[in-house]
């Protein structure tokens, strides 16, 4: 725990409160204050209102129809004139007087009280028509007030104004309307090693992308974002930053120094001024959160990373917004979903756990990503999200949970579910299926070809992408199937041939040949995680070569994918195994060790469905299999190809 | 059937063709004409780009983290020179060489691949500190593309971008994207009757909203809306209007002038020019759409009564902007709801009936509105919409069908069904629930007090506003209820004593004083829907008179709200039997008859859930009652009180 550099004193550690108790307080703090109160109403013209707030109910000034109006094309008549008519007795009408020619929406010209259409009469010469049957009164009219009768209300005070709304409101000769403000809503980017986008990089700079994140969100929550200059960690700094934001705004958010390190300065800067009433809750992502007040404005000290402020946004700031919208935020839609590995969770924290979902068979699966408060993929690539309560230590495999959901139920069940090894190929499938059918999607999830397998035998995904080498045959994933997946019926379909190898730094500093240099001393290695059919292949290879696991300095650092690995060795790693396509991705030497077979496992009762015949068809693209060629280091001879079938 | 004034020709009827096959030809043929395809890309800054959709896959041009970071405030180290350390065998380290101090976010330092957190070391003097356990390596680090990979895909092509996808590109080093530009819909209100909002309404005048409304929906959904100047009912002059706007935009709307008309020049027009390949579908409403081409962009006829108008938007426009921007428009939440009266539809045409919605028991119940095509205000308080396929001829009371939801059913779970008799202190008692609990609303059908109460036998509705006078014992609704439900708990609770009387002109120019008058020659009169507590009221005293109702002239007139009661009066009807409140606000002379007493019938089974706690509240709130009181003619000297209960 550090010092503070302005008290003297040690900070203390956060708060672990459940956020809802701590979000009561503050919303109850804050409405003490009036700060959650909406600001005086403006006056803005309908056609401009949309997605803006009611400040008041809204009131017709005028009538719609404002004059009784013809229903149809046709005559206007005074219906007392037709009673009677019938087929052997029709009445006669003069036109011009007693049957006056009308458009629909003409006013009913006087005396008349009924439209005959133009369909009903015949004309027995220029000026006169019969009918052949009556008509009642009012037949055909639309009467005055029919849609909307001065002074009505059309819409209530806290609405969210919708194109229909536009419509109803001019219909009712309401030109103008008072909405409540828009709050707006500072946000302090803060920390000396915060750089601007597009700026050149050096180690330990962080791009500020937190702020624009932020922004995004305010301005779809109804709020106006402003944002402001990067403030260095310095407390007079951000206290002159804040004091400045408070000028002109309703609600400021400081991102981040919102957590007890020794330059983490936001707490004392809102205490100086005004108040922290929470500083930290047990969530996971989200912690270090601080709700304070100033001048009767909230003030929220929003973690630094972006998993944890978008979830600290979402859970304080966007409920603050609605409020001084005179509203609430709309509730996530949530379904039950069955996960699809075990997720162990801390006792004592709520944690927010992004999961890819997909439908597979009668059943919706959740398979959680990865869960560090650093990943913002984790929200990019998240389809819902479980909450693993605070006094639940997680679920088993196969558990039932409820998700809430990030997208349309209707989107996730177009998406086919792919689960297993991780390929680059993978992701231009993805593409070019979401050209090809733009309803359509495909979710990889990267666990290695054996918990790929696994899943399936599970009924957790369409189908896996798996490439293990059995060392008995030298062939690749029969054997595996027929042991793991004995009574289903699959089909093995080939998706590429890629190149394995070592990725070694640009020019290959440290000459490596072949994987018994990663026995030399000094050489640094990273490896794949257990079960990846690319650690399968290392440990085959080693076996051969008699080089035992220990003798690898890395061998123990595991990455879950190919572009992980070729990371790695970008950042000072000497060696990693994996797919050529990495190393060229990264501008990395490359030293071949093998050709492989990278399949798609099909259990048969998904191959006649769309999620499997739209990927077969995408693998038939030439355009795809020219961009995969194009990554370098694949074969795409069997593309598309059945290997193998199992009945 | 109207001649065609430029062709000399009888217009066709229009078609009939089911509105699915009509929009699969028309976007094949669209697509075979190159319609459909997005614009070149345009590039705009990433912070920008919330809501745009991408042209193409983006990739990440660094990594992120780009260099090895701490990922905890602490001491990097490097993790072999911990190895043994035990609560035993301490191991001790020189700050500065062996343990240099990191912020969370620094890089690692030289030769270090692990951090220890501050919270885990203890100086033994300033300069040195000591560990109890060894730490692994890549402890507490942020590997080099641990979120981010340099090269890896951050969003796909046709991706609408969130502000979560704004962070991650701006992580990745992505400063601009391509986008699809939005396209630009021309949008041309004709009419020779239309105005523009604001102006003074003589008879004939039609406001011209939708334009509005059609342009809030086109940037609702991605598209950017142009509006054009109002074109009056002319062939040359729509011919020029339409050209203009094909200079300038990607797809025309005209609205209207769609139908089959003597005025009706938009088909004709775009025949002119170009091609129509669908005049008219089986829809109701929606029916006279026109779907047509010109130099290769999309001509769309738009019927012009408001519902229609939405429809066909929703229906033909929406995929077209979609698909135009790389996807298809987002499914609506279908739910199943039990439909609360018998809804009759025509054989051959699917009708698109607007519904209010609300959760009744363990039931969704959806009580059918307004079904005119030229009613916006049905649209506006619609909470679904539920299909009656072209094939059925409609749905029985009680039956299960499916609604597409306009409101989140998170919402319509809170909301309060109230059915029976329309009173204006209804709305004010919406509007401050809403106020007082903004997730909460009030969902009133206006159906008459006695088919309110049978709503409430067959368990429609949380409660029934009723004020049925029994005529023996001059007592209101108590016997009805002993009748209507005998086997109920019911709470009988006074909402409004009002004042019932005749509605006349201002001025009364017929010199009307009491319901003798209306039998008189020359007067004329406006009636409630048969059930109304009103339209009982009224045969109550005339029988009393010795009046029968055919000697009233416009006994047969029905109107469904005392607002349009007294609407039709403005209009010109001479009298009509309703409350003050109505007179008052449409500023008309008013003849009270009599005080009556209108409650709210609510089944016990309710009493206790929010739904009618949250109403008794706010009856209890002086605002409320204040405001009530100001419309004129009530008396709230009982309001929220218990009048009667039944076990």
């Amino acid at each position: 725990m550090a010092l503070s550099k302005v008290t003297g004193k040690r900070d203390v550690y956060l708060d672990d409160r459940p956020w809802e108790e701590a979000l009561e307080e503050y919303m109850a703090y804050l409405e003490q204050k009036g700060a959650l109160n909406p600001g005086p109403p403006e006056v803005v013209a309908v056609e401009e209102a949309r997605g803006r707030v009611t400040a008041a109910p809204v009131y017709a000034r005028v009538s719609s129809p404002h004059y009784h109006a013809a229903a149809m094309d046709g005559y206007a008549v005074k219906a007392a004139l037709t009673f009677g008519a019938s087929e052997t007795a029709p009445k006669r009408l003069a036109v011009g007087s007693e049957a006056i020619m009308v458009d629909t929406g003409d006013p009913l010209p006087e005396g008349c009280d009924a439209v005959i259409m133009v369909e009903d009469v015949h004309f027995v010469s220029s000026g006169v028509l019969e009918i052949t049957q009556p008509v009642y009164p009012w037949q055909h009219v639309r009467p005055i007030g029919e849609d909307i009768v001065a002074t009505e209300m059309i819409v209530p005070a806290n609405h969210r104004v919708r194109p229909v709304d536009i419509g109803g409101l001019l219909a009712g000769g309401v030109t103008e309307i008072y909405v409540h403000p828009r709050p707006r809503v500072a946000i302090l980017p803060t920390g000396t090693e915060l750089v601007e986008p597009g700026r050149e990089l050096r180690p330990g700079d962080i791009i500020d992308y937190n702020s624009r994140m932020l922004a995004g969100l305010v301005t779809g929550w109804g709020g106006v974002p402003v944002r402001k200059k990067i403030t260095a960690d310095d407390f007079e700094a951000l206290r002159r930053s804040l004091l400045e934001a408070l000028q002109e705004s309703d609600i400021v958010l400081i991102n981040a120094g919102s957590s007890a390190g020794s330059e983490d300065y936001t707490a004392e800067v809102i205490r100086s001024l005004g108040r922290v009433l929470v500083h930290g809750v047990a969530t996971k992502p989200g912690k270090p959160v601080i709700l304070g007040e100033v001048d009767g404005r909230p003030v929220i000290g929003v973690p630094g990373y972006p998993v944890s402020a978008y979830l600290c946004a979402d859970l304080f700031v966007k409920p603050i917004i609605y409020k001084k919208l005179g509203s609430v935020p709309p509730a996530r839609r949530k379904i039950e979903a069955t996960v699809s590995r075990k997720l162990v969770s801390s006792l004592g924290v709520e944690e927010f756990v992004r999961v890819k979902l997909g439908q597979v068979g009668d059943k919706i699966i959740a398979t959680p990503i990865s869960r560090g408060a650093g990943i913002i993929m984790s929200l990019i690539r998240a389809d819902g999200i479980v909450r693993v309560p605070r006094l639940s230590e997680g679920y088993g495999a196969g558990q039932a949970v409820p998700v809430e959901l990030l997208r349309p139920l209707e989107e996730i069940k177009e998406t086919t579910v792919i689960i297993g090894s991780h390929d680059i190929a993978l992701d231009v499938l993805a593409n070019y299926l979401r050209r090809l059918y733009p309803q359509a999607s495909l979710s990889s999830a990267h666990v290695g070809s054996l918990a790929g397998l696994n899943a399936l035998k599970r009924g957790e995904a369409h189908c896996a992408g798996t490439h293990l080498l059995d060392e008995e045959t030298g062939e690749y994933n029969v054997s595996y199937i027929q042991r793991l997946l004995p009574d289903r019926g699959v089909v093995l379909v080939n998706l590429v041939y890629r190149e394995q190898g070592l990725i070694v730094a640009k020019g290959n500093p440290k000459g490596i040949r072949g994987l018994e240099d990663l026995a030399r001393p000094g050489v640094t290695f990273v490896n794949r995680q257990r079960g990846a059919g690319t650690r399968v292949l290392l440990d085959y290879h080693l076996k051969q070569l008699g080089i035992s696991p220990d003798q690898i300095n890395g061998y123990e650092r595991e990455e879950y994918t190919h572009m992980a690995v070729a990371a790695a060795v970008a950042g000072g790693v000497d060696a990693g195994l994996g797919i050529r396509a990495a190393a060229v991705a990264l501008g990395l030497d490359f030293i071949p060790l093998a050709e492989e077979r990278y399949d798609l496992c099909i259990p048969r009762e998904y191959w006649d469905t769309p999620y499997i015949q739209r990927l077969l068809t995408v693998m038939n693209l030439p355009e795809f299999r020219k961009e995969v060629q194009a990554l370098g280091g694949y074969d795409l001879r069997d593309c598309g190809k059945v290997m193998w079938e199992q009945k």
